[in-house]
């Protein structure tokens, strides 16, 4: 049995007759047409924060200073030049051990991107090979990632620019499933790493329950070198409700005797600035060692300055919890919006289900089978951009032709709501053009 | 014959007979101890800008600030966010045009360390290959590049971790000795590369002649996808004297039908903050596109916040020279006083040579054979760090044990006059021991 089973195709929808599904499929495109006319240029493509949400810091753009001592990191160095530790300022590493859930000596500050850190570890297991693990993973005959899915795309392009597998693993609402999990990692030596974004994954919103951490850690693999590619990209961006509490992996595997199982990533890139914020490593002693040894050849260190800035701007776990609040007060509604309004402009028609996201960046809307691409390509007829359908998945091929990332973070609240609007017309649209094309009945749009 | 060839032991010191020698080995022994009983503390190892030279950017510090527009790139872009082109912003580039002769589409800004893209500018070539190359390098038997040294200890770093083997070339003083260069390359099909620091070579300080860049744009190779790697990180770092004049080694070697041969970085660590400065790449659109295609998979883009303090502060290329000017107020009289001491302690000894350099960060102080290592070490007893003798050689191997890196930057005026005097007496000391040693005579100090 595929893990990705096909869904029945039984909406309410599908329970018109062929006259009213025609009615149904001409109203849609009349209403699609008319938001068409309207020529609007909507982007809901990539999680980019607001102009608003980075004006929240905007203090960074004239930190340090240029005041006595505003270029000394707490110890009195120089942070206008070289000196000292691979792993940054004390200071600006201290700010994360409660978001990555580890000691100040086990976290490094990378440059400006979490997902450099992610790759540079992948290019390292794949020359030289990581701690436990006999060879360098190019020695094997082919190496695999699992990918709960769908997941984030640029995860899965790093794995496709380097010949590594890609194993779709469906999610549950509360992580991956751990029956596929399991059962894969033990079967197949080959297989070597997994994605997880475990908290608000991206785009599904959900968070690994405890109960997957814990067996995540715990599992057996074939691969005496396995790793999980811990992104906890969105550790403390919350939206409405109650906030979620995520198991620290780091702890967990080290309890089950798997120390170097989890490299733990996280970034600033959605707390401060999109590109000009710091990226976080965390992981057991030998794999820090590890990663250092080979980041020692490649970089004298990191932008130390930009540490600063950020240690003075959210001085600590508290400050950056402020911050988060206001980044939520600007972010949540764009939520509430899209949710009212595919609610009221899909709900009862059974062609489309979404998630109401308690974190992250995106809305998760599973439209009928097969209707994915063809809603992303009417909503582009209709000013809006969306992310290319399949994208969510490895090798950019989802099965079932059923997912899209919806984005709501960048626009203004009126063009959020618009772009909703829109999306919903357009899956209408196509949703019913598909129906009717299944019955053998002329008037789908082509 | 070696191409490193041994000299002749015929310095006015070791005419001297075996009571003389034994008198001025005594007087040299107590003038180290003298030195030594200071208990100074004083670093030449590293090429570090000094705080007073930083202070020169602190505008830097406060920059791009938080007025209206502050954060906008010269298109109106909002470089608080992730956007657009992976090569960073045109204006930022149009600073290095001339630094890397090359025009604005084919420059690339990275982020603060062109030491970083030169390693990924490997990794690339290991895990994917090179334009005009049939296959990833890692699938050679045995892959080599040519190292002129005295070089860079990390270039050779590089080499070592990805298992390159390295094959030393003479330095001549107007660059590599290329009779060797072009015998080495055209025979062996593992030559991959050649790592070249073209101006002000480090340490030598020499500055490759326009026939030595036109015979390596000219010269046949026997691998296809030979690459030269011209880390040109002195570009505008004048000394006294006339400023050197380097040839354009992207003209050139498209000019002799070889235009993807050159891979061209610079940076701005020594010319604004190291660490916290600007890393440029600039070759052929072949090799561009080649390098953002992998670069893609690794990042969004580099920090463009920082590229606009740069281009807020430096302005065009007579900014940077006015500031270059600056430093080398700062920086030329401490070369000055290393060359007056050396040639107060050291002359009519026949014991070392060095250079007066017209440019970059360091002092190349060739020793009597055998007698670096001794030097540095006697040098460590009397409170001076010097970068460990053999390091300017690949593996860390000066096959005469001669070289010593004198980098005079850092420390205050004052300290590097005491440092150059201290330096010379270890030589003196080291020297005269070593001679007594040959003729089998007692007093050598262990």
């Amino acid at each position: 049995m595929s893990p990705y089973p096909e869904r029945e195709p039984r909406s309410p929808l599908a329970t018109l007759d062929d006259d009213a599904l025609r009615r149904f499929h001409a109203d849609a495109a009349a209403r699609h047409a008319a938001f068409a006319d309207r020529r609007l240029s909507l982007d809901m493509t990539r999680g980019k924060p607001s102009p608003e949400q980075l004006d929240l810091c905007n203090a960074l753009l004239e930190l340090p200073g240029s005041g006595q001592g505003a270029w000394q990191a707490a110890d009195g160095a120089d942070c206008r030049n070289y000196f000292g530790d691979l792993r940054g300022l004390p200071e600006a590493r201290a700010l994360f051990t409660g978001m990555v859930g580890a000691p100040v000596e086990q976290i490094l500050i990378g440059d400006n991107s979490s997902l450099a850190l992610m790759h540079d570890a992948i290019v390292h297991a794949l020359l030289h090979g990581v701690p436990g693990g006999a060879a360098p993973w190019r020695h094997a005959a082919s190496i695999g990632f699992l990918c709960p899915s769908p997941g984030y795309d640029r995860h899965f392009a790093i794995c496709e620019g380097y010949g590594i597998r890609m194993i779709p693993v469906p999610l549950t609402g509360r992580g991956p499933d751990m029956a596929v999990v399991e059962r894969l990692a033990a079967a197949d030596a080959g297989i070597k790493g997994m994605w997880c974004v475990p908290q608000y994954s991206n785009p599904t919103g959900e968070t690994y329950a405890d109960e997957v951490v814990e067996r995540l850690a715990a599992m057996p693999t074939a691969a005496a070198d396995f790793r999980l590619f811990w992104d906890n990209a969105y550790a403390v961006h919350h939206l409405d409700g109650a906030p979620a509490r995520l198991a620290n992996v780091l702890e967990a595997c080290r309890r089950h005797g798997h120390a170097d199982r989890a490299l733990v990533f996280a970034s600033t890139s959605k707390i401060t600035f999109a590109g000009a914020g710091l990226a976080v490593f965390a992981s057991s002693p030998d794999n820090m060692a590890w990663f250092m040894r080979h980041m020692a050849r490649r970089s004298i260190g990191p932008d130390k300055l930009n540490q600063l800035r950020h240690v003075r701007l959210l001085r600590d776990a508290d400050g950056i919890a402020a911050l988060m609040q206001a980044h939520r007060r600007i972010l949540a509604p764009k939520f509430r919006r899209v949710g009212e309004i595919f609610t009221a402009l899909l709900g009862g028609y059974g062609v489309a289900s979404w998630n109401a996201p308690q974190g992250g960046y995106f809305i998760s809307l599973d439209v009928a089978d097969g209707a994915a691409a063809r809603t992303v390509a009417l909503a582009g007829q209709a000013g809006i951009a969306l992310v290319p359908a399949g994208r969510t998945f490895p090798y950019g091929r989802d099965p079932h032709d059923r997912n899209i990332r919806i984005a709501p973070s960048f626009p203004p609240l009126d063009q959020v709501a618009l772009a909703a609007e829109g999306v919903a017309l357009s899956l209408l649209l196509a949703a019913s053009d598909l129906l009717l094309r299944r019955r053998g009945l002329a008037g789908g749009t082509s």
